[in-house]
């Protein structure tokens, strides 16, 4: 295992590596819901057993790269407490429910035909990260729960954390008798290794590219492979004409400050022209009093001189910060419009006690998730009831929305006969 | 419009058909259940009403290629049953089932959430199809009920059929006043269309090849967008070592004989080496009979000398023909591993009496369809009861075996609330 290799060499990796994948999928899909169980719970065991040795590799990779942001030093950072959270991530991987053989439909046919709809894993799964190294054990667990190999392939900031947190996984899979190649990590942080990654079709079924907006487009650009892909949040929080002041103020807070750095946090706020002088000025006044910038339409920087104004650009951009774009518009229809126009099909969310106008934000705004009268903050599997999620999807094909163990599986058909032949 | 064009001309027909398609998308997304099938219904009117221009523009096809093969020859002709046939598809289409608005869940969290999965078209669908004219109406109309916007790219072959048919839904859509861009044909011949409809990301969400293994392919090579392919049926039958010998003889010789040129006939048999003396002889025996081809092993050839040798290319050989290649194998561990190897995920059928060796067969045989004691004839949309179908899926991801109306659809998650903030 070598850090920097040639692309000859790269490329002979990675073609193993894929062999190595499709026959641990073929095992992982027969295995039996223990056996996957047992995998992640030793693995849990294995973080917290070697606690120490993760953070001392994470600390070789905040060595080498001094020069990091604070916002990225902070997500390549682990603690004891992360590593922790880490293990307990697994362990609630293990209790949900396996997806794998649940029949999704049955029905009988006038023929007699019995036919079934039956949850199957996907195949193979490649996970394209950047710099979480905890996103080796998650994406790793929710892949090996679905019965599907994965293939690892984390950013080379964090690449010793990884490593370690990829050896835990490996004690797993082994104490579970299950083959390593069941979750591999590219051994290398040649960036090549990525453009091979996205050229292996009839190897990898899915990428799953988690990251920022590079990352996202270089492999949007470059994959032959399908995607789950979630290229941002820039999810929005209309205040209809008909909302409840009090509820209003409450949610927008929330969905905007509860925790600015997720993709379900709310990048802009849109209020009923109607409610320019009623509401706006102190849902503005909430925000600011709560250390959130503000840039606003020519009514907004009315309300308070703090207000800054805001730009074309700024209604196109998804801050993940305590900033925050605000507009008046010309009711529903013109919410709509502006999410449309700027949205990025990920989460939105009207308040209104109108139900009329709830149906119409219902219908015609084009999200994963659309949200009355709660939080664009709830935008997660978890809080959907799902566990752990690997992301969210603003896709349109197979998985939308929070991307689950039951979204990483497909479904075969079988069908029960008596001897029937078609006339 | 004009046949042929230089491509800076097709790439604005191109982009103006995309611009228009998205649109129309939006539109046919809120249009009622009685409002897409009144242009069903009334297309389906306009067929009947023009099926001699219809019958003229076919001629006129035919003339222009004197050449076409027989096989060619016949999948291009029209004829006033084959017009017929497309009204009443039509007709068909209309009275299923409306997909779009269905709640395919919904449940409460502990917060008082609501949460229903509500099913919502998936946008612009791209159809390119080769020398079948009836695939302009059939695919036109499973797209406009499932509510999405279609760009439709047929055969140069059936250019002018197939602009006659797209004369009758545009009629139907007019009809229903739905915007003519709903159903939207590619005015040219120009191949060139075809490489810029597959790059054409954030226009069309999902296209459907249909055609031989030479256009799949080429699609497969330049797509930036996803596919709902079918590369081929290669479809297997297995004959186990507990199969009843009468239902064996029914189910095999309808695999491979009721109609040889569908997806869903069998092209390899598969027997229990156990059944070499007593089954073989008499089911090969069967399909000679029959006035099918058999290339077999080296025990298949013992049976009978009309039997020919296999060799390893007939074993990945999708014939749709009277033609079978059929072999020995040992018990149904051996016809998984010669599926896996020769099979195309389509669908597989086997033949016995013993749950033992159904349920591995099941488990094991990574098809979109496997069958136990019935023909894989069945593979077929309106068998399953879906009604009306696009075509089968050897994907895995989104749709997987038949493709109807339900599989054209995404979903979105709305979320119902009373002022629910995230802690």
């Amino acid at each position: 295992m070598t850090h920097h290799t040639v692309p000859s060499a790269v490329a002979t990796v990675m073609e193993d590596i894929g062999q190595g994948a499709k026959q641990a999928a073929h095992r992982l899909a027969l295995a039996s819901t223990e056996t996957k169980n047992k995998a992640l719970l030793a693995a849990a065991a294995a973080l917290r057993r070697s606690a120490n040795d993760i953070l001392e590799a994470n600390a070789k990779d905040l060595d080498a790269a001094p020069d990091l942001s604070a916002a990225l030093k902070d997500r390549l950072l682990l603690t004891s407490s992360r590593v922790e959270a880490m293990a307990r991530g697994l362990e609630e991987i293990a209790a949900l429910a396996d997806p794998v053989g649940v029949e999704m439909a049955r029905w009988q046919r006038p023929n007699g035909l019995d036919i079934a709809r039956v949850r199957v894993p996907i195949g193979v799964i490649g996970i394209i990260y950047e710099s979480r190294p905890n996103v080796t054990a998650d994406a790793g667990g929710l892949c090996l729960k679905s019965g599907n190999a994965a293939i690892l392939r984390g950013g080379s900031e964090s690449f010793h954390s990884s490593l370690a947190i990829h050896g835990c996984l490996q004690e797993g899979l082994a104490e579970a008798g299950l083959p390593p190649a069941c979750l591999q990590m590219v051994p290398t942080t040649d960036r090549a290794a990525v453009g091979l990654m996205l050229q292996m079709t009839g190897v990898i079924d899915v990428i799953v590219p988690r990251g920022g907006r590079s990352l996202i487009e270089r492999v949007i650009a470059e994959s032959r492979i399908p995607l789950f892909q979630h290229l941002e949040g820039l999810c929005h929080t209309y205040v209809d004409g008909a909302a409840d002041l009090a509820m209003a103020r409450r949610v927008v807070t929330n969905a905007k400050m509860r925790r600015t750095g997720v993709c379900g946090a709310t990048e802009t706020l849109l209020v009923d022209r109607k409610l320019a002088l009623s509401h706006l000025p102190v849902l503005v006044k909430d925000l600011l009093e709560a250390g959130c910038e503000v840039r606003g339409d020519a009514a907004t920087q009315t309300v308070d001189e703090r207000v800054r104004p805001a730009t074309e650009e700024d209604w196109a951009t998804e801050y993940l910060d305590a900033v925050i774009s605000v507009r008046l518009v010309d009711g529903v229809a013109g919410a709509i419009a502006h999410i449309a126009r700027y949205g990025s099909h990920h989460t939105d969310s009207i308040i209104t006690e109108d139900a009329v106008a709830a149906a119409q934000f219902f219908a015609e705004v084009d999200s994963a998730i659309v949200l009355h009268n709660a939080s664009t903050q709830f935008a997660d599997g978890g809080e959907f009831g799902m566990g752990a999620e690997i992301g969210i999807s603003t896709g349109k094909l197979h998985a939308r929305g929070p991307v689950g163990v039951e979204q990483l599986t497909s479904f075969k058909y079988l069908v029960r006969g008596a001897g029937q032949v078609r006339p």
